[in-house]
């Protein structure tokens, strides 16, 4: 456990709502667990292990009739509960319970607590105000990334790398030109920073003109990220005009939105990444949504060549200092944050009656199989 | 040896007849042996470890001259006892002697016993009736499959799996809701399911058709699942018109046919999967054989996704006790013949006299290497 | 250091110099080392560890400014000593010094030197006249290839394969019936064969006819294959009008060239093959250039999957004694050189008072991160 790179017991964005179906499962491997979502009802949604008690066989494979998941191969029928409820010509009650997860719909994801379920609690899914008002609208996508998810955090609290990784869209010389500031409180990491009288980039510029507002003069620029564990990077961004009171400006002066980042570790390293841009302005505009995703999207993409190859660099040389400089203190603060959540959890575990700690999370023997 | 997963002692398919041309050789790895198939005549068949004595080349890669196999590196000419016969501007009667297989060409496949040679005898081959008759058409080809070769065997044997594997096909609600048995005896398991009175599914709605018999009658269907070691699945399937007798009936009530499953490992988890079907009916019709075919393979095409999951499922969580439930007892069964072969095997292995067992047989060291 | 498979101390070809562009760096790894080549001026050429000090972010994926190599991720600028020079508003004197190559561009060529960088000396890049004459001219092209190098040393010490391998093209039954000779002087060894009077294959009657010779009279034929440290073969091959003095004849009745071959490893299995042919005839002539470029280039790929069969086959049995012809002289006396060198420098290593040898040499660790 000494070497666990992401705490397990928090919950995590597995999927955007559309991408589990009414009779069609997803299959998804989230924090090393392989784990079957799945519709028991049009609007709920369901998560087990996506091992059939029988044979070992993807649920996932499967699909759903009458509530339940039936496996694909021999037609063994799961409910959330992670019970079989039924098999053809078998009596199922003294078959083996695999473990079922907290899993729960909200704003247009579908969040998973992947480690101990007793310690779950829907609560402490974090509140997205933007997602509950109808003054925003929302566009996003995912991504599979070979590196270690913690990578991606350092790059979305430093956002030094614009001017480099993203120049011809949102970069800028003056980004890397201005100092940040970093603050923690509490488990949440703020850092800033803030460029006055500037021209705006080219995705600034288009912004503007979106909402109506000239995009050829100087503007006020600001970037606020925040980082709340267990790895939800949201960052106000935007552009004022200059003079106007930059990211306090009455609304008519600017263009803003938050870039939303949910990290969810696969694997200690590999990770899905969900990006996306909450916008609170012409939130009815449907075709403007669709524009910055696929800007948004192509953008992103940009990152995962250098953090896949930096992942690479890293595993070849694990012994080496990465410095640890001013941009970097979003990111290394973030890290503390996590590395504090793991020695909590991994506290809990030892001091849990359950020493050794099972994936299958089997209830009860079957009492049921039969002895040639 | 402990975790041999399959009996070397045994003939194994390796290849279809046809994979084999009479100057181009074929190199397939079979029991985690690898093995060059070349004919030394057109109608013969011979088996060499796949690796030159030279300088370690894959002899497959090289070609078929005067009855031997000629390295494709530097024209080193192997005999089929694997003693090398010739090479340019050398003596070789020093030359290693690389390990040959006893293979048979038989019922238009490539049979080989990739373990102890001096236990080889090719009378053990199992006698194949349908392949030796001329009322009987026979059409099938070959899968890679990632899997333990086992997999496949629980999967023939129980043939549950059709209802939602197969579902648009020879699937049938019917299947999963009638009672098998299973009996063993000697080295043979049969596995029985028969439905009485039921709605042929589409598959055998088309044989009753190119039979000459309605299909929109009722009839009698049956399943009787043959394994016979090392890994042979014999499947008597077929339909009749109810009340005529089933399995029994007259030929002109039925349309039956034998599915025939040769399953080859290549490594622990890794296999080739010969697939094909036998019919007693319209025996010279080739275009019906070849539409089969491509039915079958289609249908057959159907298990690779659910096996190789449930194999990476497997290996993540080892010590997960399978259910074994009446429907595996097909499989199960089977399983215990493999082990005891296996158990047999190494026993053997331990008496005699060559205590390590090398994978290059070598006969006597080189005499006529240089030194320089 | 007991399994090393090459010196390490030595000038490897690494690129050839159109693959390093004014602006675009070249990520890539010889001998285990990961290197980012950029040229800090349009003649010069610059290599340095492909790990960026900051965050080991690929120095190859950022782009060169006013002489530095710019790191793509947030800025940070190294030079050619491995120092970094500049960062966006970081004092950067305390930073760590990274690992910075020899290098230097010749013949069309980029040599590194990848191991003790004290060692390094460019009057030890080898001499290659046909380079610096106009009366000769030179094409070739890269090949990755996935097998130890010294495989490729062995192909190309000994030219019998040509008659298998490339029997269609500069193969011909004559080469294997030609004894050759081998002889080593120092760190050199030659292999020579020798054939009089016989045929020209396709090639070389395509090259006599390019010169203005006869293409279906006897010929002398000859093949001079010379390694040099690390893994340079340099192979002389021509064909004369038979009984005018073969390798010795005067120009007026031959076609002849230089084979090159500089032969880097990438891994211990893994390895760059860059090769060529350099002709003194028609020297201006680029269309016959290209025309053997293209030749050539489908004559080696040729030799492509033989060797990467033949590396999978020798991991498989690592303890075979391969043997040791006359045929494989050339190779088996190379190997002994390569052996030899990478003794001397691991005893050397072994003297050196830095017994831990890094591959990240820092020089000085950073006085200026900052602790948060």
């Amino acid at each position: 456990m000494t070497n666990q790179t992401y705490p397990k017991n928090a919950w995590y964005v597995a999927a955007m709502s559309e991408e589990i179906g009414l009779e069609k499962p997803l299959g998804r491997k989230v924090c090393g667990e392989r784990i079957a979502f799945y519709r028991p009802k049009p609007n709920e949604v369901a998560a087990v292990l996506d091992f059939c008690p029988h044979r070992g066989a993807a649920l996932s494979l499967g699909y759903v009739e009458d509530g339940l998941l039936v496996c694909g191969y021999h037609g063994l029928k799961i409910g959330e509960d992670g019970k079989t409820k039924a098999m053809p010509l078998q009596r199922v009650q003294g078959f083996p319970c695999m473990k079922a997860y907290a899993v729960e719909e909200l704003y247009g994801f579908i969040w998973v607590w992947p480690g101990d379920q007793s310690q779950a609690d829907a609560s402490l899914i974090p509140r997205l105000e933007w997602a509950e008002s109808d003054d925003w609208a929302y566009g996003g996508g995912l991504y599979h990334i070979k590196c270690d998810y913690r990578l991606m955090i350092d790059n979305l609290m430093d956002l030094t790398h614009e001017t480099y990784v993203h120049a011809s869209s949102i970069g800028q010389k003056e980004i890397d030109e201005s100092p940040v500031s970093t603050q923690s409180e509490g488990d949440e990491v703020i850092t800033s920073r803030y460029m006055e009288n500037i021209m705006a980039p080219p995705f600034w510029q288009a912004a503007l003109r979106a909402n109506g507002l000239a995009d050829d003069v100087p503007v006020d620029r600001w970037q606020r990220c925040r980082f709340t564990p267990p790895s939800n990077v949201m960052i106000d961004v935007g552009v004022a005009h200059a003079g106007k009171g930059g990211y306090d400006a009455p609304k008519e002066f600017k263009a803003s939105s938050i870039v939303v980042d949910f990290i969810t570790p696969e694997n200690d390293d590999t990770m899905w990444y969900f990006w996306g841009m909450a916008r609170n302005f012409k939130a009815d505009d449907e075709a403007l949504t669709d524009s910055i995703r696929e800007g948004q999207g192509g953008i992103f993409q940009e990152d995962l060549e250098v953090l896949e190859y930096q992942q690479v660099n890293l595993k070849a040389f694990p012994d080496y200092d990465l410095l640890k400089l001013n941009i970097d203190a979003g990111g290394v603060q973030s890290r503390r944050i996590i590395e504090r959540l793991i020695r909590t959890e991994q506290d809990s575990s030892k001091l849990s009656k359950n020493g050794i700690v099972s994936d299958l999370k089997v209830e009860e023997r079957p009492l049921q199989t039969i002895s040639f």
